[in-house]
Parts: structure tokens; C-alpha cells; sequence
């Protein structure tokens, strides 16, 4: 097998840990001396013949990319469409790989973007251009079938956990004359793997979150204000985690039902707020909400060391799977056993990946619908396990992120235009 | 001196790190042979007759109070009014006190609280019963006199600057084809010290947060879309942190709940969104907007090293100032010297601190009105310098907080309501 250059591209919402399996690839491909270029800003970048010469970054910057959040080359939202529509988007693609002699291109995504990485695959061949097409998992929404979990899933789940414990205890010690409902809205718009999470912090009798509030249940208010009530009087206070793509019983997601709140006013927020003041005008109650939004997803300083030792790992096996010849397959991470927790890394053909979208298992959430079981906590519990904090300046108290050049290769090919069909 | 027993009580808005400081004071107390009693839920607690016996807590569990963030004995918005007023009341308290032998009474707040300090005292000696009232800082606010900083503002202030960060290297990673403004809003009624902090993140140039809204400089919507429009066109995203407390050219507060609480302070809450949804309408940038709320507050997985040192230091010398025979006064935080930075405790009369708000000085704001100066990273920086972390649980993957017992004391008086005069 002729040894080629490798393109990693990053796509999609990034997590706390992409860049982890990003310094997998980098030293990977080190180790085994394959020249490797980044796409900048993800899929547009490698249209664009953007291409970061990953050999001007030192070693230390490379190393550094395991704790820092954020996309390092730049990620997009940007989906191909199908070979016929977007034929010509798929050729040029093409020629940038020919022209840098890319014979590995290792696609960092979700859902989305195993799909585009069968759609490479197969055009590469219909075109005659060796290519290895690897699709390496990442999503905070941890809905890629057959994988055990996401990498960038574990250190979301741990950063509500902890949020929401913290800020519990919080309200706990002021409830009495304060706050007694605390409502903390998280991510998930089509599943609630984040907001199941949160429960985590639920680790004794009436500990928060007392409520969680999942896209799967359809929110039956009357149920819900009644739990509150119930919760306030037992407890003092209660605490809520709900999730954005919470939905009400017609399907239609609670944040967009109506433009107005409670009292008439306009709705600025998002369905956390709404929440709250839905509490508020129906009970009485004082309320505090929190929508941490980005914040969970870039929290490097609080990752989970399991989620960040699972990044690293799928990046490793991208590189190694496309050096052992392998195309349009990804590496996943199979549970081996939960008590203690073993798992390892298989590869697995992206068809069996690509457009199919993990739900939360129904015996996850309790009979009531407004908390999860045993089994939720102990497919969880691994996946948050363990702390890989960054280091930090000893001056600035911040913590030290990797410092990159991002140095882009000369360009071969005549200019070119997203815009260009 | 007669060695009496001591009352700890904590008041108002609790932080990361006021259990840091209830831990020195119970630390401190047992080993003067000091018996220490704590008030449930504050100065109600007190008047109640609700005192938590802290001779039945192991020595483990009172450790681990120091890494527990909210408050452990409970705390509550209640103001006592004056002496005139609420007279009953302090007698009442007084009452209680010489019930139980109590001769010292720490009482943990902020300006209201230090001024409540100084009125028990008052009613003490006009009533002969000998008694020592030590004030002890705290307030995320950092808005007492006197004082270099408050315990529990470093943590809050470490935390909303590396959260800016991190959320901000997100949307870097993201905005050509997503999010080009993002929108974090935190705390600060009357003052900008935390959204100033949260500026110690823009450690380069062009580094988040590329814009800071003070509570101090009136919301200018012209100079500030047109510094948006520039940050985004230059930098390719805009990150923005906006102070609850922001007002606009007539002084009113930009975005009014319209409720307020038991002290008449509004209740703030939304800003951030309107911000962000003000860019949207009038650039028509996609926009992120977070609002940690009380995330920030208690975060003390992510609290600032120096911040849980001062909060150990006034507990431990409120102690010794009551053992002392000091009275109606409060141990503050003198800095010695920025770099490196020193600083000692000392005590000050409680009259130079209650009731006096501390501004955020001029100097501090850059002449545009939209980000900090030099004098101001120079005065942060060793506030959030160094790291404090809680221990986690290996299993469960979560911190490990104190387990408490709050056993209260038999009440030797006859049954009390708040509501009684």
C-alpha cells in the first residue's frame, strides 16, 4: 500500500474533546510518518483547497490540542447533498485530494457527516482515485447507533451533573426565603441523553434534579405543576433540568408553541425560562433559571476523563484503520463490561452508522416521565467517570490552550467558490 | 475574658466558598475548645431558636465543608429593620442568645448583613448582655469597602472567565458558517466587577470577550452594534458579556422581571437574550446567548485558589478577633502587593464597612466604555490565580461534598414565629 497524505476535516457542532481525537490523528500519523493536513473550517476548507500544513505546528501545540475545547481548524454546518445534486462539489473535492495526494480522509462528525463519508468513498471510486474514507464519531447529542456512547457526550454529561448538583445546593440553602425553583435548560433537541444525564446528581432522597423534563415525554403541565408542588412542600425547593426539544402533546417543541409568556410578554428565551415562569404564574413560586448553552459544550476545565480517554482512542484507530487499509468503515467504542468499566475500539462500516439516529432507551426514563432508572444510571455513570483537567497559567489563573500557526499549504488548483456548482 | 459559645450564621446570597469560610470558623472554634452552634437558614434560624449543634459533626465532614459550595446551615434573604422597628425582634435574638450562653456572633454577609452586625451589637450592649459581634465577608457582588476583594468573588469571577473562554473558542471553531455572536450574560446588580472580570479571558488581541456591558456605562445601542458589526467583520464573531444590571440612558435597568425581593432589589434576569436577539434584528447575525445564573455562583469545582484561601482566613480570624474581645468588628483582606501577590488579614471597625458600597473604579473601564484596562487585569489577575478543587467520587465521577448532620439543640425558650413582634 502506497503511503499518500491524510486530510482531517472536523464537522459539525464541536465538543469539549474534538480536538482530543484531533491530537489522536495528528500524533498518530506522526508516529507512522504520514504527512497531515487539517481542512479549515471543516468541509468548506477542503473545497476551498484550505489546507493547514499540520507539520508547521510543534509538538507541544499538538499535545496541547488534547485539553482545548473548541474546533482547532474550524468546524462548519455545511452538508453535501446527494452524488447527483452536488456532483460537482464531490469532484472538486476530488481534485483537492489529487492535487495534495490525500489518500486518507479521516471525517470528524456526527450523523451527518458519516453520510457525506460513504458519499466520498463512493465517489472516489466512481472517479478511479484511491481513497480511504474513515468516519471518526463525535457528538455532544450522543445519538450514533451501534457506538456505546459519543465521544463528547461524557464531559457534557458530567458538566450538568455537577452544574446542576452545585447549583442545587445553591438554592437548597436559601430556599426559604428565596428561591425555590430552579430551572436549568440543556441541550438535546431531538433526544434527551443530556438531560438523563443530569440526573446523575440525584444521588441520594430528594436530591436534584427533582424534575427532568425530556423531549421524549410530551410535557403534560398539569402533571408537571403538581410534581413542583409536591416537591416544594416535601423539600423546600425544587430543581428542574429541561430539555430544549422538550415538546408538547401536539409534537411542536414548547420554545416555539408561542411567541408570548405567561403574562403576555414577548418570549426572549428558550424553553428553560419558560419553564420557570410557567411555575411562577401557575404557583407562585420564586424561580431562577439557567441556560448554560455553549458552556456545556466547551467546558474542557470540567471534561470527563473517560470521554477524553474514548477521543483519543477513535482518533488513534482512524489512523490506524486507514493505514491498514481500510475504507468507509469507523472506529466506535464497544462496551465490554460496566462494573468495572472496560470497552475497546472496533471498527465498524459506516452503512451501519450514517442517517440512523440512537434513541434514549425507553427504560431509561421512570414510569412518571420526569426522571430516569437504574439502568440509565448505570449505562451513565462510566462515561462521567474520572476528571482530565487542563493545565493552567500560573499567572493569568487561565487555562493554557494550544497555540496553533495554522499554516495554510500552497494552493495547486485554480480558485474556487463555494458558490460554484 | 469568660469563654462563652459562638453563633455562626450566614446571610444573604450565598457563594462557591462561604462554607470555606464556615469550615475555618468551625475549625478554628474547636480547637479553642470553643462550643460553636450554627443558625439554620440565617438570622431566622437565630431568632427561631433553630441552632445547629456542631458538636455532632465529625471532624471529616466539617473538612469537607471547605470544597462544598451553596450553604451548608442554610441562608436567607431577611433584613432586620431598624432598631426602633424591629425591636422585638432584637430582643427576641438576644433572647436566644443568653438562652444558650452564646457570646460571640459571627455573622457571614454582605452590606446589609455587616449592617445588621453593628445593630445587634448596639441592642447587646444597651441591654447589658455582654456579646461579641464579628462581621465576616462575603459577597459575590466584591462590593464591600475597605476589603481588597470579598471571598466568593474570586471563584465566580475564575469562572466566568474561563467559561467566556471556553464558549468563546466554540464559536470561533464555528462561526463562517454558524453563530457569529455570542451573548453570555452574569451577575452584578449595581456593579460591573463580575462582568469586568469575565473580561480576563482577552488575553491577545482580538481575544473573547470582545465586548463587556458594565451596569456603569449606559447602554449606548449605536456604539455598540457598530462595534459588533466591526468585531465580526474583523475577527469573524463577536463575543459579549453583559452584566445583569445594565441600564439604559434614563438609568433603568434593560431588562425588568418586574418582581423583587424580601430587601426591594428587582429581580433581574434576561438581559442576555434581549442583547442577542437586538443584534439579530438589527445586523442579523445568528446568535447563542447563556445565562449561567446561579452556575456561576457555585461552581466551586472551578474555584479560584486564592479566593478559598482568603475565605479560610476571615473564618479563622473572626474567631480570634471574638476570642480577642474584639467586637463589631470585621477581618478584611489587605493586599500588600499585586506581584508578587501578598496579602494579610486585618480587622476594621464594622461602621467603615456597612452600608458603603464599593464601585467599580473608573480606571478600570476602557475610555470606549466596552472593555477593561490595564489597572483592572492588574487588580483581578491574583484573584483567580490557582486552582482549588473538590475531591470527585471514583464511581459516580461527581464532587464529593459534606454529608451533615444539623442536628439542632433542645430550645430552651417558648415557641417563636417570624411574624410574632
Amino acid at each position: 500500500m502506497s503511503k499518500g497524505n491524510l486530510l482531517y476535516a472536523q464537522s459539525g457542532g464541536v465538543t469539549a474533546v474534538i480536538n482530543t481525537t484531533a491530537c489522536a490523528v495528528i500524533e498518530t500519523c506522526r508516529k507512522h510518518r504520514i504527512r497531515a493536513y487539517a481542512a479549515r473550517n471543516g468541509i468548506l476548507g477542503a473545497l476551498r483547497e484550505e489546507l493547514i500544513d499540520l507539520s508547521r505546528e510543534d509538538r507541544s501545540a499538538i499535545a496541547a490540542l488534547r485539553h482545548t475545547p473548541g474546533g482547532a481548524f474550524g468546524s462548519c454546518r455545511f452538508k453535501l447533498k446527494s452524488l447527483e445534486i452536488d456532483r460537482a462539489r464531490y469532484e472538486r473535492l476530488i481534485a483537492v485530494l489529487r492535487a495534495h495526494d490525500i489518500r486518507y480522509f479521516l471525517y470528524n462528525g456526527g450523523n451527518d457527516s458519516a453520510d457525506t463519508s460513504l458519499k466520498i468513498s463512493a465517489i472516489g471510486k466512481e472517479l478511479g482515485y484511491p481513497l480511504q474514507v474513515i468516519g471518526v464519531p463525535k457528538t455532544i447529542d450522543n445519538d450514533l447507533p451501534v457506538t456505546d456512547s459519543c465521544p463528547g457526550f461524557g464531559s457534557v454529561a458530567k458538566y450538568t451533573a455537577v452544574s446542576i448538583g452545585e447549583a442545587s445546593l445553591d438554592v437548597a440553602s436559601m430556599c426559604e426565603s428565596s428561591t425555590k425553583v430552579f430551572v436549568m435548560e440543556v441541550m438535546g433537541r431531538h433526544a434527551g441523553w443530556i438531560a438523563a444525564a443530569a440526573g446523575l446528581a440525584a444521588t441520594g432522597k430528594d436530591a436534584a434534579p427533582h424534575i427532568i423534563l425530556f423531549p421524549e415525554v410530551p410535557f403534560d403541565e398539569a402533571a408537571f405543576l403538581a410534581r413542583v408542588e409536591a416537591t416544594v412542600k416535601r423539600v423546600g425547593y425544587c430543581s428542574i433540568v429541561v430539555s430544549e426539544g422538550l415538546k408538547n402533546a401536539e409534537g411542536k417543541f414548547l420554545a416555539e408553541a408561542g411567541s408570548t409568556d405567561a403574562f403576555g410578554h414577548t418570549q426572549l428565551g428558550g424553553v428553560g425560562p419558560l419553564i420557570a415562569q410557567l411555575v411562577k404564574s401557575r404557583l407562585g413560586y420564586k424561580y431562577h433559571w439557567a441556560v448554560p448553552d455553549y458552556l456545556q459544550r466547551s467546558a474542557r476545565h470540567l471534561a470527563s476523563k473517560s470521554d477524553v480517554e474514548q477521543a483519543y482512542a477513535v482518533g488513534k484507530a482512524a489512523v490506524e484503520y486507514a493505514l491498514a487499509g481500510k475504507n468507509a468503515e469507523m472506529p466506535v467504542i464497544k462496551r465490554i463490561s460496566t462494573t468495572p468499566f472496560k470497552w475497546k475500539i472496533e471498527a465498524v462500516p459506516i452503512t451501519r452508522i450514517a442517517n440512523i439516529e440512537k434513541k434514549l432507551p425507553k427504560n431509561f426514563i421512570t414510569r412518571d416521565g420526569f426522571n430516569i432508572t437504574a439502568a440509565a444510571r448505570s449505562y451513565f455513570e462510566p462515561l462521567i467517570r474520572g476528571e482530565d483537567r487542563p493545565p493552567y497559567d500560573a499567572t493569568t489563573g487561565l487555562p493554557k490552550y494550544a497555540q496553533l500557526k495554522r499554516v495554510l499549504v500552497k494552493k495547486k488548483l485554480p480558485r474556487y467558490s463555494i458558490a460554484d456548482k
